[in-house]
Order: C-alpha cells, then structure tokens, then sequence
C-alpha cells in the first residue's frame, strides 16, 4: 500500500521507514531536500520524495493516502491547500498534534467535497522506530479500515507486551497498538487526554524524587532558623543521603511504579545524577491544556493534572506576581518584610 | 487586675496597652530594658517592668496570671523555669504561636505543681492595638473565667463588627472576639486553623490578581511562539491592561470578596502599584504546615490549603529539583531540551 | 436621569430602587406583571413599567439607556431583538454574568450600527438593595461617563468602608465601588476573577471548617481499625469538640480572616448551627469555570481556584468513574477488596 | 542460607517460596496450623514452622534472621518480644509498612543489646511471587551485606526489565531490584516515597478515563439545564461514546504512559468494562499519608501527591462538612437554594 507523507521530521520519517520494513511504498514532501534524500538512501525503491505540493499529489496513486506531520500550527493551512488537489475518495490524515476542535471542523468542511478526514494522535516520542507507534484514530469507519495495512505496520504489535490476562485468539488492533476511538476528532481527544495524565504521572514521580532530594536536610541544616523559617521539629528523621539514580533503577524491577516514564527516568539520572543539565523551565505543549479545558468543561475533577500543569507554569516564574502579592498582605498585617535581594 | 507580661515586643506591648486603658495594671519581663522604659512612660503606675525573672515573679500578686509571648522556639524552656518559681494556682498564658500538641504537654506537666497552663492563640499582627486582638483560648473552664477581664480588654469587643441577625441580649464572648474553645490545646488548634484558611483566602486573592496581571498578552505578545510554547487561540480575549489596585480598591465595597486581607491588599497595592518592593519569596510558619497535618490525621481533604502552602514553597525555588526531573523526562521520551541558560 | 431595565426579578428590581432613591427614573420590562405592579406601588411616578418590548422602547428618552438582566442564556436573543429597534447613540448594558467573549462580539456588531454596548459585572447578591452593588464595567470611555450618575446610585459609596490610607480628597469612582475596567467585556473579565477568587476564599473556609469538625475523632473512635484504615498516631490529639459557630463568630473581629464571606457563615451557622438543611451537593456558574479557562490560556497558576472549582464537581459525585477506577487498581495489586455495599 | 518469617500471609509465604527456589531453607511462624501445613508441603525439607515463638527462636541457627511480615500495627509488640529471646549478633527484618520513624526508634533500642535491625520496604502485591519483589533496604551495611544471598533470591532479577542503556558488567543490586537505600528506617522512606508516587499516578489515569468518560455528555444531555448548572458552549464537542476498556488497552503499547499499573487498568476493564463491581470508596493506607507528612517537613511542593490523598479521602465522604458549608454560603449571599433531597 502507498502512503504520502507530507513532513520528513523525526516522527513522519520514522512512520516512513516503519511501513517501507513492511513492503509499504511512500511518497514524502518536506522543504528540506536532505531529508528527502535520506529517505531514498535508505529505502531505494520504496521511496520517493518531493520538495513541491502538486508534484507530490501528482505522484499518489488514487485513492490518495496523505499523512500531514507537520507543526500543528501549519496543519490548517496545508489541509486547506490540499483540499483544491484531492478528489473525491482520496483520505487527509492529520497525524500532528492539532486540537480535537479542529478535526471536526475540517471534517465538515470536507465532506461536501468527497474528501475523507482521518485524525490520528501519535505517541511514542523518539522511540517510535524501533517501540512502534501507539496510535488513536477518530473518522469514518470504512476509511479507517481501509488503512489497515499501515496502521498494522506502524503500531507496535502485540508482542511489544504481555497480552492482558482472558484476552485470547486473534488480537484486537487495540492489543497491536491502534484504536479507533470514534467519529471525526476522537483520535485526538483521546490523544489529548493521553498527554494529561502523562502530565499527571510525571509530575507524581518529579515530587517524590524531590521529597527524596531533601531527604538529608535534618543532617544539612545547621540548626539555625530565621524568625520566618519554620524549624524541623526532628531532624533525626531527616538525616538520609538517598542516592537517587539507584532508587529510580531499583524500582524498575517488581514495584508498583514501574513503567515507561521510570525507565526513561532512571536512564537520564545514570547519565546526570545530579540533573545539572537541565535548568528547571519546563515547557507545556497545548494537550495539557486542552485536558485541564476539556475537564472544566464535562465537569470532572481532575487536581492532579490541574497540578501537574500549573506546576510547569511555576516552574517558568509565571507566579511571580501572585507570590509577590502573598508578600504585600503579609507585609501588610504583619509586618513581615520580604523584600527584593533576600 | 494584674498581668504579667514575658516579652514586650510589638505584640505583647500592644497587649499592655490595651489592658491599661481599661485600668488594668501590668509587670513585664523583657531583656531590652528600652522596650520596659517606653511602657513606663506611657502607663505611668499602671506599669512595672524588670530584666530579671525572679524580680518579676516576685512583683506578681498571687494568683499570679504571666502572658508568655516570645518565640515559639523559646516558650517551652520559659515555661519550665517559670514553673520552677510560680505556685499552686498561678496562671501561665501562652500567647505566642506554640504548636497545640506542645500545650497538651505542658498543661498535663504542670498540673501536679497545682499551675494551671492556658493557650491563647491570638490573631490581630500589627493592627491589635487599634482593632484588638482575637483570642482563641484553650485550658480549663475556672481559669478562662478568671481571665475574663484581661480577656475582655484585649479582644476587640461587640462594636468591632455588626452584630450577626439573630444574636441579641448580652453579647457572648465570642461576639466581643474572644472564645474559650476546649481544653489545653483547643486555643492554638483553633487559631492553627485560622491560619490555614488565611493561607487559602491568601492565595485566592494572588491567584485571581495574577489572572488580571497577565490579562494584556494578547496585545503583549509578538504572536511568535517556539515550537515549545503553546500559541494563544484567542489573543483577541486577552487584551486588557487592568488597573490592579483600582480594582482591588473597587472590590471593598458591595463585592463578595470583600474582606479584612483585601483591605490590606488595596492598601499595599495603592502604595507600591506593581509590588516592585517584594521579591516573590514568599514565607510560611509552622501554622499553615500543622493544618495540613491536622487534615492529613483526621482524613479532610483540604486541596486548597495544601496548593496555598505548596505554592509558597514553590516560590521560594523547592520545586527546582522536581522540575529538572520533568525536564529530564521531556528530553528523554521527546528529544525536548530544556537546558540551563534558556 | 432615566434607566430601562429589562428583567425585573431581584437584581433588576434592586437596581431600580437604589436609583429612584437618588431620584432617577426608571421603565421596567418583565413578563410578570407583578413584578411591574411592586415596583410601581413602591416608586410611585419614578417608575413606568410593561411586558412588552416594542412599547418599553417607546417609554424610553434618547438616548435610550437599557440595562439587560436576565439570566444569561437569554442575554443574547434580547440584545438582537434590541438591536433592531434602538438607534445610534442608544446604550444597551448587560449587567448579567456574560461570559466576556460574548462582549468582545456583541460591542463589535452593534458599532455599525452606531449601539454603544456595555458590560456591567454586578456583585452584591441579595444584600444589593442594602449595600450597594459592586460595578466592574466594561466599554467605551464616553458611555461609561454618561452613565456616571446611574452608576453611583447603584454603587456602595465610598461610606461603605474606610477609606485606604494614602487616599485623600473627592473619592476615585473605584472607592465609591464601581470602576471603568477597560473596553468591551473587561467588566465581566473582571467580575469573572472575582468570583473565581470567591470560589477560593470559600473553599478555604470550608476545609479549615471541616478540620474543626474532625478535631473529636480521637475521643468518638473507638480505636478499632480495619486493614484498610490508617490508625490515628495521636488519638490525643484529635479530643477537641469545637463549638464551629462559635468559631466563626469570634473570627469576625480582629482576625485576619475576618470577611464579609465570614459574616454569612457565621450567620449561616447560628441560624443552623449542623448545617442540617444542607445536602452537600454544591453548584457552580460559569465564572469559576471560565476563570480556569482563563488561567489555563495565560499560563497562569491557579491551584488554589481549580481545587475549589474541582470540590465542587466532586461534592456532586462527578469523581465516581475516576474512584471506582482507583479501587479496580488497587484490587488488582494488593488484592484489596473495595465492593459495592461497603 | 536459612531465613526465619514471622508472619506466613500472601506475602511472607511468597517470599519464603522465592528464597525456597534457590535452595535456602526456613522457618516459619505463624498462629495459623494450615498456613505451615502449605508451605511444608510445597517445600518439603526446605521448610519448618511452628505457632510458639520460643520454639520458632530455638529453631534457627545462629546468627538469627527473623523476618517479621505482619500488620504495622502488630509489628512494635513483636520485636519487642523478639529482643527478649534473640542473641546479640542476631537480624530483625521489619518487612512490612512501619512508619520508619518507628525505625530509628527501634534500631536504637535494640543496639545496646546487640541485635540488628534491618528495614526492607517491599512492593510487589499479589504478583511478587512470580514478577519478585523490590526491596528498599535500611540499616547496617555489614548486615545486609550479610543478607545478600536472600535479598537475591527474593528480588525480581536483572532480567526482569531490559538494562538501562549505558549500565554494563556485573548487575549492582538495583538492577537486580533490590537497593540498600541507608542507615535505619532508609528502606521504609524510600518505600513511603514511592506508594506517594504510586497514589498520584494512579490519580493521574482515574482523572483521564473520567475525562473520556464524560467525553459523551454533549449528546447524553438533553440540552436543559437548570438555573445553577453551566450550559455546554459547544455540546459538539462532547458527543464520543469512548470504549475506556479498549484505550487502556491500546496505550499499553508504544505509548507515553506505558506502565505495570495500566496493564493492570487494562485487566481489571477488560473483566469488568463498567467498574460496576467497585463502590468508588478508596482507602487509603498510611503511605500516602506520611509521604504528604515528609513533603510538609522538609519544605517540598507536593501538589499532585496531596491532591491524589485527598481525591480518597474525599471518594469516602469527607468532604461532606466542607461541602454543607459552602452551600450555606452560597445560600447566605446569592439566596442559592441547595437543599437535602436535591
């Protein structure tokens, strides 16, 4: 089968190569020439590349597979300019990382012009080549099962983990690591919320290791604590030099919070054991956002990921203002100074 | 009647005062002897002080009533010497911020001395003299009553407030700002909690300030974004250059928000307007972490007081190591880079 | 000066009478009949009233001012309908809780038309009539002026507190209690944090309420635990039967949590002292959801509003889903059993 | 090497059979007839045990290791009857969920006498029979040196989890899951720290499955909303009817929250798709408690963890109080009607 790939990036490169091991064709469009290059280099017949739209349509056999992996902020330019190229029968898969809202817009849109939208949330960061994809997919049923064959040969399989206990015969595609989730946007939001508790669990482990950080502040402090400090009542209970990379790598094995993010964890302290190159801003991309939105909106609780959000806000100063107005009424009632340069 | 006052500083002076406006008379212990001096000269024979503690118990009527009120740090090794002087029947007051488990202690220690042990968590900072201070009493029923007219005197009294509909007759004490809660101990657990809800009203108000704070990026921001960075949907909806102050001073009248805290935030921010003045690090005693301690034990959950002291914690720099293991794990699974210098 | 005011349920109708006190006019539209009768009986000739649109426009003096108070789901099909019988220099208010994106676009359709719109945050609730109501008003600087003597009417004045020390001479509008916030929809901005910190402040009050109602259960356990519960360390610690309404009671004077949100609890409290006449079920409008929206889309921290916002959801049963899903995974690793009927 | 178990439940039968497959031999003591009855018939010769502990101590040969696998609540009373019959040179283990506070109290009383104290937190539930168990030591380097034979036996195996890239050579004993963490009570804070982490990333999936959960309500709900409930602004956005069972299947492979809690998830929807087994009332061991406890000591923000706490104790009606008092205040200033029986 044949798959346009408009974005030679990491990720749209890696799904390339992940088909093309399977016999699958591609036809990639990126700016980069190098990219293109690369590509034919590696995959020789199976792979053909172009630095211009028209020719890259021109290229696909009908009806034409378009996988967008571009920054989600270009995706609706580029599926408005694919939609005057397409024809009626031909699939859009928008496989970035675009919110839900739009998935359902552009699928309306293009409907009255025969032109079928598939929206696909990706995960599996820079380990996609060689874990597979996890892949949830929202759009039209017939569609989606037409692109099978890729979506089989891009997911991860179902040996990339034990089979959950009763599951038998056939696996499900869930079990090799693709889901349709629904009608037009169900991939993303599903995607989306995929990202809120990664945004959660991070931020759980992030806090315990940092309760283990201070676990040695008792035997740390020098006993002298400011009017405004409060003391510890016993430091003998904080007297421990806890080695963190060990801890990350003992629990890996036979605990509770083994998982994925734990190996990545204590893979980047055996090579930093001190994270000193990492400054502390911590960036957030829109699908914690959209989850904490969402939430708010269906009227579900969901503090922890509210927590694990506004925590990477802190972590860039953004409660500056809020901390110094904390000061001003502490100041104000009791004449508590916390002045700029302590 | 006669007080003895341990500590003459803001707090303990300003309790003198008040006492003696209504007659009482006062004996005060205090290592500066200016700080005895002032009081002299403003209390003429209402007052008598000393440096020296023997002196002072020894210029005490029997039953003796001494007010602790030096740091917490230092009350319990007071309150051992004291008892080595006082006697069957004397009082002693702790009116600093002990924790209540301390009070449960103490009380039962000096009860076989026949020394009858009071807390009094007392609420009011710098505007005590002025407004009065109130009093949340913890001890025994006979003692709190023969307190009652220092106590009296302290508190704010009825026409501190409008009177809450319903009440009406001879105001009760909790009316005229002053209240025996329990045993040893209820004094401080009540003003512990007191304290934790400030923390939360606190934060309420920083959080909601902040909101307005940012409420022009629309217009403030270039509308170029990192590929890390969340790009405004609706940069149109955040374009309001708010007059903080003025609105805090607007919410002061007729709002629901209106309170004793905002007060001093529109004060604060009429006299410093962008709150250039604070650095954002932002303090906490020993009364906001016992709260949550408290709710830990009795299994309450209390999301908002924990956010309101995690973020002070945060905004003195103790999530740092936290967030570089989130960075780590960025960098890890998605090639992010979040490196110092950025 | 004379108001139309459309919707004369207690707002509406509150807002009439502060005005006809200071001897304004005013024409009321309701589709009760009643509602127009009270008001005519109580204002006398400073009040005309009718249900129907076309001839409460007629009773209106050019340029016509009409407030809309009506619930906010019918707030935009009467500012059409209004749109299509004013004339240029006609001012509509929404004095509603609007979410302010709706502002932005209403101001922004009615100016070819040469309609002045204006958004008007109303605080004050039920003790409107009485203290005044507090007005975060958002629009043209003009309109905002030509209004100015409406606008103090319905306002607290500036005796409704003491004034900010540093504040001197003819009081700001912001400390009579209504204040130009900014352009189209910065009123309901700023009414929307308001309640956004309400919900804060109140959820602060609520959980150190519920530590007071707890302090006794280390005397009403019977010190039997099952596996599943965590023993109390310090049963004696938790021996304390706090008089709750007491509490609030003695907090209203000299504490730093005093507030008018205290006034109404403590009164709440005397008048139900085990707050029996309450389910427990909590609502929320839109303003505390849209105050998270807001947040979230500035990349503002706001733990302390999403926890109370998110209480409230939970307080409705909305975390179920979420709790039954932590039982099922913490039956599949420890084998705990947490059925139905326990 | 020879092992004496205390306590021959799930967990010390395990691992009295894990130790048992590498040739060690032990002793077992337990009130239960038929719990020594089944070990000594799976295990022949390798096995002993006895319900007297005098007769349990005579049976070791010396230096003893007693582990001790039996309720927390249990734990004090048995060591302390153990120091009276052990010898010095002689091992205690504490393999169970003691606060390790009690630790360091422990290790030094027992010092003077000669006796060992070992701390091993230890995870692993219902599976560690079969997956091993991690095991986070505290106390003397010497003696768990000592124990090295059994600690091995007992622990998953370097094979149990793909190496973390750039560890080569000889496996240390993290990789083999099992670390020796520091001095007393090391092993149970490390433990402590990760049932904290274990309670927020279990919050982090039950918020998100919640959120598809919900994900159905712009088509479920009939569009009529109640005076105090938040209308949808966009019930299209809300109309996927989620197969939850299906999605946590399909992020078991190749996605970012890959994790041993959600296969179980996984299993546990996968047998019962509706969670309708389940009351939604989570408890909560005292883990989770003291890890909030060590993050208010030592000064470290832990928002998800204490979110994730208070999410349980919330799922048990905790919050009712809280939640009746904000009704009262909505009641009080809006005139919010939220009676019983709603």
């Amino acid at each position: 089968m044949q798959l346009g790939m408009i974005g030679l990036g990491r990720m749209g490169a890696n799904i390339v190569r992940r088909i093309a091991r399977d016999g699958h064709t591609a036809v990639g469009l990126d700016r980069h020439v190098e990219n293109i290059e690369m590509l034919r280099s590696e995959l020789g017949d199976n792979f053909d590349g172009t630095t211009e739209l028209t020719e890259f349509v021109g290229k696909l056999e009908t009806p034409r597979v378009v996988w967008v992996m571009i920054p989600a902020g270009a995706t609706g330019a580029m599926v408005d300019q694919l939609a005057g190229l397409l024809e009626p029968g031909d699939i859009i898969i928008d496989g970035g990382n675009s919110r839900y809202h739009e998935d359902i817009t552009r699928a309306k849109d293009l409907r009255p012009k025969g032109i079928h939208y598939i929206d696909i949330g990706t995960s599996g960061g820079v380990f996609g080549l060689e874990r597979g994809f996890c892949l949830m997919i929202g759009g039209e049923s017939e569609q989606v099962k037409y692109l099978d064959p890729l979506l089989k040969s891009i997911a991860p399989g179902v040996e990339a983990a034990e089979r959950t206990p009763g599951r038998q015969g056939e696996p499900s595609t869930s079990e090799q690591g693709y889901l349709h989730c629904g009608p037009a946007g169900a991939g993303h939001f599903v995607k989306m919320v995929h990202n809120g508790i990664e945004y959660g669990a991070m931020a759980a482990y992030a806090e315990g290791l940092n309760i283990l950080h201070k676990a040695n502040i008792g035997a740390e402090h020098n006993g002298e604590f400011s009017a405004e400090e409060t003391p510890l009542d016993h430091p003998e209970h904080y007297m421990y030099d806890i080695d963190i990379p060990e801890v990350t790598e003992v629990w890996r094995r036979g605990s509770v919070v083994a998982s994925w993010l734990l190996d990545l964890t204590a893979s980047a302290l055996y090579a930093d054991p001190t994270l000193e190159t990492f400054s502390g801003r911590v960036s957030d991309s829109g699908e914690g956002r959209w989850t904490l939105d969402a939430a708010v909106d269906t009227g579900v609780p969901a503090p922890v990921l509210a927590a694990a959000l506004f925590q990477r806000f802190s972590s860039r100063g953004e409660a500056l203002y809020a901390d110094k107005a904390l000061s001003a009424m502490r100041k104000a009632f009791g004449g508590h100074n916390e002045l700029p340069g302590r």
